[in-house]
């Protein structure tokens, strides 16, 4: 059997969704690739009871339990405790340990210009530098130490990491390296995963394709794949995880998607939109600039969000008032005021400005009514226009998005990277 | 004692972060106003035995269990036939049910220019309308009905919600209407929520603060607050929840935050740095505009969150190469060439820029090397400089960001916006 691991979150502000959670979703997707299987993902706030309820519900039948957060200073970090409890185990000060953070920590200080009393300091240190009888010690990394508890008379053992994620990260290695979480990788199989996602179609086609798909090849379960369809800002993404042997059953599933969608489907290899327009960029050496309105400036961000975008992003421009349009973008005044704001000739308008503005060999503009207010009967709420200009020759989209301001900003930015595809693509 | 519920999140992809799990935090908050208690989120892909375990792990001890997610037409969307099974009750055709679903898809295919056969329309459906035995069915709002599920002889109910948020949300009302969760929310008691905000000291400072005021208070928790404290962008958040019995204790220890922080504390009644922001600029009259480097629009996009954001954010420029930091902002060629792109004086340069090309009353210019390549070790990545132009008066602020590219670009909008409230707050 493959190993299995659960994981538990902690943190008050993580349940309540004041932080989001990052940690749960990377660790499943490092412990995926190793081949061990988690099925489940447990929030606890910081309280006690919860915490105790979590680890052991995990530890009932899994073979590894990982936990994040709940190692800082404060009172309410409570997890090196709970687990210790858990797992059977006494606390005790690791001298060395204390030496260690106390170290870090005034390196930390002094690098952001911090004072602190040393009295303060010193509490704050011995707090983390409590660990349980047994634990192997990992890091520190920020100023907590991740732990690996081992159970009693060889129960699951518990990696104990940090809440900062990039802490987290960094720690990785060397918690996969420690013997307990060492035995149990050494019982994973690694399973491949495919990820093949697909711009158009209802999901309900997509449904119809593999029910008629396992009606001649049989159930995609007994043939070995786990499939999982989701639909994420109109895009439809299917997600196959299978172990070596069942790699022919893939194929023809593919086969099958590859058929009915046609050029719908525009990446089996796992690349999201943003990957496949960087590439399209980089092959053509193109440029590019945005107009944008509704969306503000998220669309540039999301165009930024990859490293190397300085290849391709030029700049943009924030018209969120007609007269920056005007003034920024050269969309006539007189344009504005017959067609609206809203509106394909000022898309397109708007497109061409950034374009010509920044020299680029393509354009987008954006500009819709993101709501709540602002909606017409002839123009409502979710209303988009988006344009690309490339090369001079334009392309042209209306949207009617739902689901509120802040789902229509995104499926907005979402489509015009789409609609910047579909013209490098053509 | 007050009601508990426990939340179940389904799909893999949640688990898997591929999807960002928004409805969890959003649930636990609604039920944390009406005095629900949540200790315990759980996030399970879709697979029956995981499903099915999470679900009596949250019935074991909850009031009430709330699910979402996998009411969808695929066959990986499992979460009615789950909680029929665990529930104890068969699954039945409504065929009422199956008549209105079908009437809401013919008319979401048709709006969306979508025209799928028949028998595909019909399958989808029916499975839809499939529902446990004596269930309540809630809506459906989009095409899938919520449900609430009683459990067998007077068992914790389970309430069954659709994933996509603005349908979840939508369908809220309803479902607090439903008499067996009416009953469950009959024994709850409302906690109040006090949140507040803190700009600058380390967390450790925070910690000693609190332990200082225990030693003269007594113990939060005797007290009956429930602080739980975070970091998020670099800003610390307290948060306390207590029971109106509570409310003196509660603000001694305000006292004693607004004591040891002064102005660092900039809000304690839940607002945030973009509401104190926005109120600052409309009661000013105030219009803003932007110019950002590394972050290419980021800080524009979360400018323009907020509903009404058009009386104040009259537009930015995205100026990620240098020439459009030349040719949009005015920036001297010569100066970024002597002291470099990412620069106080090029930061500054920006801001002035942006103001004056859109002729508002405050400018914020934004550069940085995010990484994880482009630094050096003269501006190694993480250096950000940000300044504000409020009528013609500079501000200016250096720091030094970790965490990888998109934690130091999100940090630097939250800086950004920090500067702009303290220059308004001025």
């Amino acid at each position: 059997m493959a190993a299995r691991a659960g994981i538990v979150v902690t943190g008050t502000e993580v349940l309540t969704g004041r932080v989001m959670d990052r940690n749960g979703p990377w660790l499943a997707e490092q412990l995926r690739t190793l081949g061990v299987d988690v099925g489940r993902t447990v929030v606890v706030g910081d309280r006690r009871e919860d915490l105790a309820a979590a680890l052991r519900f995990q530890l009932a039948d899994h073979d590894l339990v990982l936990t994040t957060g709940g190692l800082g200073p404060t009172a309410d970090d409570l997890t090196a405790e709970v687990v210790a409890e858990v797992q059977g185990r006494a606390m005790a000060l690791d001298p060395e340990l204390e030496q260690r953070i106390g170290e870090v920590v005034g390196r930390l200080n002094r690098h952001r210009g911090w004072s602190p009393s040393p009295e303060i300091v010193a509490r704050s240190v011995r707090k983390q530098a409590m660990v349980p009888e047994a634990a192997t010690v990992l890091g520190p990394v920020g100023t907590a130490p991740g732990l690996v508890v081992p159970g009693p008379d060889g129960a699951p053992p518990v990696l104990v990491l940090p809440g900062p994620p990039s802490e987290l990260q960094a720690m990785w290695p060397e918690a996969l390296a420690a013997d307990p979480v060492r035995a149990v990788l050494a019982a994973a199989v690694p399973i491949h995963q495919a990820e093949v996602r697909i711009w158009g179609p209802p999901e309900a086609e997509l449904a119809d394709l593999l029910r008629a798909h396992e009606q001649v090849h049989g159930s995609l379960e007994s043939a070995g794949l786990e499939v999982t369809t989701c639909i994420r800002d109109g895009e439809l993404e299917v997600v196959t995880r299978f172990a070596p042997a069942a790699a022919g059953a893939y194929d023809a599933l593919l086969a099958a998607l590859r058929d009915g969608f046609g050029d719908q489907l525009y990446a089996d290899d796992g690349r999201a939109v943003d990957d496949v327009v960087a590439e399209l960029l980089l092959a053509r050496g193109a440029t590019v600039a945005t107009a944008e309105s509704c969306t503000a400036g998220l669309l540039a961000g999301r165009i930024a969000d990859r490293p190397g975008a300085s290849a391709y992003l030029v700049g943009g421009f924030v018209t969120y008032a007609d007269t920056a349009k005007t003034t920024e973008l050269g969309v006539p005044a007189s344009l504005i005021a017959e067609v609206g704001a809203v509106s394909r000739e000022v898309a397109e308008a708007m497109a061409t400005g950034a374009r010509t503005r920044l020299g680029t060999t393509a354009g987008i503009g954006v500009t819709g009514v993101a709501g709540p207010g602002g909606g017409t009967a002839d123009k409502p709420v979710g209303l988009v226009h988006i344009a690309v200009d490339l090369e001079g020759r334009l392309w042209h989209q209306q949207v009617q998005l739902g689901g509120g301001r802040e789902v229509v900003r995104r499926r907005t930015v979402a489509t015009a990277l789409q609609l910047l595809r579909t013209a490098l693509a053509d």
